[in-house]
């Protein structure tokens, strides 16, 4: 399988490198970055000295027409420009952006830009769509606190168990880019918890979106912020339930909803760090009356973007869903 | 005035003598540790060195019969085998153990150990119980994360806005002492957030006793974790209202209750660096149509231990609660 | 005493601001920024809300005429700009920025500019220039590299002990200031030490220049790097002797030198939170055969810049150089 | 190949498990931990759970009788208790203890114990004792600030350029281990950077004799520190030439030395986290008159611990030496 991926130079990209190189079937042949054009990866990637040989070209959909399948890790309102022309030359397409999670309206509302080449595309959390996935050329990757916030309460809205559920969530601070900011910046983060788009985060839509399709009236509430750390995103869902479960009986619906999950560990405490680098979502839970604690813990590097990138590849190629992907976290 | 402090080896003791240090009424002449008797004060803080020329004496009250107020910090259940001869020796106690927070039958519950020498006493936040403090002698000091949580819905809870509210918050690791374990140990904390006593924290009883003072009938629910930093207790409200309250409405609120509170501060944004060393509390607030989010930062160890007991000792004396208590944040 | 600053929005301003709310003899009058022109100090500097009603004003020299001394804490290259101007108002100027740090010549060819208004001034290290400082209209402050660096040898090179030394230092990023940029972004900097400017910093002719006054044949080599954290220096002097000498002999020389210092604190350990906040210099001394290492720790911010800006300001005006400044670490 | 762990339950236990999980060769089929004895890999390496399905037993050797090669990864004294079984039984030894790192009279004074069990091994880095190692039964891991500071500076030692070398070394601080101590504790290490050990370090004799095998008349001085991150190990080493060497000329010499190393990779700048996770060495080189400046970085846990015990162990197995290793490292 030959791969490429349109925008090779942030963190998404890199990661997408990162994961690629230990992949026993898939072959990076081409990778873009207009501002690195004809630089080796190393020089831009210096982690990854000695994996590849490649050199940047530029984004237009011609260098690509070799691959299988193009990863597209660019801005939001950039995938569109790549997409559509890819999938006509034949190529599938995993896009990372947000471009492909919402509808048009939903989207242009969300992001505040016309969407000018609209595609219907398989939303890409294989534990929820693998099915489709299989069959998809063009998937899209979802947001990193979608994935962890999904994840986590899936298992209760299947049974339309959710009143309501508040997402408290943190994440390392490359959800925010290789671009240096206020936001990012070291003295800022530090000794800190940062909450920003404290009501408002355009991740929200699409958390609705698919918990709507397991239970329809639930109501969802969400709070994202930063943690000082690089990797990481840990969900505490404060879920207000239908009637009372014990831990043991949370414990039994989620075991039989990830049932054939190999990416999906129940654990009695989750750790960020004992997900870090890989591609498992860690859950644990909680019960107290009628709130349910469930707290799940993913890298947002890994399966909150290129990692489950990577495992939705796999499908759309027949492979098994881990294939490249069992490697174990980087723990301590 | 004279001060003791039992139990002064530790985080809450050391924060005690260098808040001391820079009060213009207040000479520490008696502090107390077992482990570390005879030794002066900087062979235990360091960081003191050229502050203090006291040594270590061993708890007896007798060491104490000088002076005007004696803080007990020390473990949960130990400050009752003091506070009463203090008291009958006419000095005034600051307990920062859990001591005297709770009714007899509560804290016995909670914190598993029968109260030998139970007494009625202030519970010790300025800002709601200001005028009971200037006439106390015996004033518990509340833990670390009720004086977050409290301070941040107190504003909602007299006005009986609240259905329920979600307490999500971290606090810096030295709320868990300067003893080595498990849980303070590096490699556990670094790159991690690590929730604990997911849904059953002995400070919830404290919350909600609080509270009820001003609204009976509202829900409360609290999860409290660790982050990867030394100080402060950032504090997520998520808050379900009775009715909407827009921004400005909810800004005007807290204004108000807040009046002629020192420490109180209404900001746009906060932030733990910006509270840090300081013993304010401050605030801020968002809407999104039923819900309200009040984030509040503290140090947990100056307003959310040693710095509110000076605050408390201040109106005790007389003073106004601010002296010697008036030092910015150390930002950034 | 009425005190100006001009370039007030920095880090360095922002702390000169902190310092200066605690100082019993100072009042701040006028403060400069030219981009936050008519703001507020607390629109800048959240964290200082409440201690300061002051607005940034432009830094002409004409809003300064009523200050009996200003600092400037501007960019290399333009302090020069105001100097001159102030001393001839009869106004006394601490200057944080490089730009009289070294002779004329020394400065344009370590700074790459022209060295338009050069005066002589004197160099800010009380424990070294104490006399000279009390006596000055003019000081330039030092560098917060060779702060850590030349305190923690002088007693060395004062008795002609040295045949070289190597200085490893190790910085907090606010040393690198208040934009952000790659080296303060956070993934860059977090589980990382970060050498830069490995054998040509340009505070090595300051380093040099000082030391030289005491012993004229050493040779000096110096390397600096940042670490994980906002504040503090950490300088390991590896010193290479003429002759041996044990533990015991390096602590009196030390105590003898520093006799008269109250900033300075030798201590068994040095630790870089036991100074934090603070103007203290700790430093801590071994010895094996020909080498001794001195370790000295210091806040960047405060001994390194601010703190040690208002010493010099203190001895200018015939107060005790600790006034205002007594001010416990931050610890931990 | 059959392998097993003799003290799995610790770091680099659990990293040896992570390593070798990815490993085509190798299959884990013994584990032991007196602790632990019985209990499943994953209650003890939480990160590890779907990776293994082993449980730990004791450490008799007949536990492992069926391996063909063991790794000690005991505390110094005790290797010495399984090693000399293991190869009479035929089966290989890789120690990560210091046992067998130092002649038996430099280990019992440098380490304050009497060896009970004194065999010749091979000290275990690749990059300069490749040959013998593939030919060896008993490889003594080398210590991690060993491999750092030898890598350094090897190729200058070959080319006897160096009349004198200092260490300054910053290591994260899993190399204290898993136990939780003052020296671990949180807020004991945030926002510091700690020396220890200052001049005498156990680590040094290790250093001396691979150096001296090089070139006999080099001084060398060392000093370690913890900074506040996991993993890595930086090595500043300040080096003392014999004549000048240009940066060109020194890169030329690394790169005639390493050749044939797949994991030294030479860099313009060096950095932890572009090394974390993976076997790498990076290096940078930089010159100043007569000194040169090198600047390893590793991960202590990998290349300076269980990666090059794998690395070793590919070799013994007339593997090539990165099989299994070819792992990117986790930036950022």
């Amino acid at each position: 399988m030959k791969i490429g991926i349109i925008g090779a130079s942030g963190y998404t990209g890199g990661e997408l490198l990162r994961l690629l190189a230990m992949h026993p079937e898939a072959e990076v042949s081409a990778i873009s970055s207009r501002r690195f054009e004809g630089k080796e990866v190393w020089k831009v990637h210096a982690f990854l000295k000695g994996f590849y040989n490649l050199k940047f070209c530029t984004p237009e959909v011609e260098n690509f027409s070799d691959c299988d399948l193009v990863f597209t890790a660019v801005p939001h309102g950039e995938a569109m420009l790549y997409a559509p022309k890819l999938l006509e030359l034949g190529i599938k397409v995993v896009d990372l952006s947000a471009d492909y999670r919402l509808p048009k309206e939903v989207y242009e509302k969300t992001y505040g830009k016309k969407h000018t080449a609209y595609l219907e595309a398989v939303y890409g959390i294989p534990e929820i769509h693998r099915e489709e996935i299989k069959k998809a050329n063009l998937v899209a990757n979802p947001g990193c606190y979608p994935t962890g916030t999904i994840l986590a309460v899936a298992p209760l809205a299947k049974l339309e168990l959710i009143e309501r559920v508040v997402f408290d969530c943190k994440s390392g601070i490359t959800g925010a880019g290789e671009s240096p900011s206020d936001f990012t910046h070291y003295p800022n983060l530090h000794e800190s918890i940062v909450p920003y788009k404290v009501t408002d985060h355009r991740h929200l839509p699409e958390i609705v979106q698919e918990l709507s399709r397991f239970q329809q009236d639930l109501k969802v509430y969400f709070t994202p912020q930063v943690f000082p750390g690089s990797r990481g995103i840990l969900t505490n869902a404060h879920v207000f339930l239908r009637g009372e479960l014990s831990r043991e009986e949370l414990y039994k619906i989620y075991e039989e909803f990830y049932r054939d999950c190999y990416f999906i560990r129940l654990q009695d405490e989750v750790k960020l760090i004992q997900v870090r680098g890989s591609n498992f979502c860690d859950i644990s839970l909680y019960s107290a009356n009628d709130r349910a604690v469930v707290i799940s813990a993913i890298d947002n590097m890994v399966k909150g973007a290129s990692g489950q990138a990577i495992q939705n590849m796999n499908l759309m190629f027949g492979l098994k869903e881990w294939v490249g992907l069992k490697i174990p976290p980087l723990f301590p």
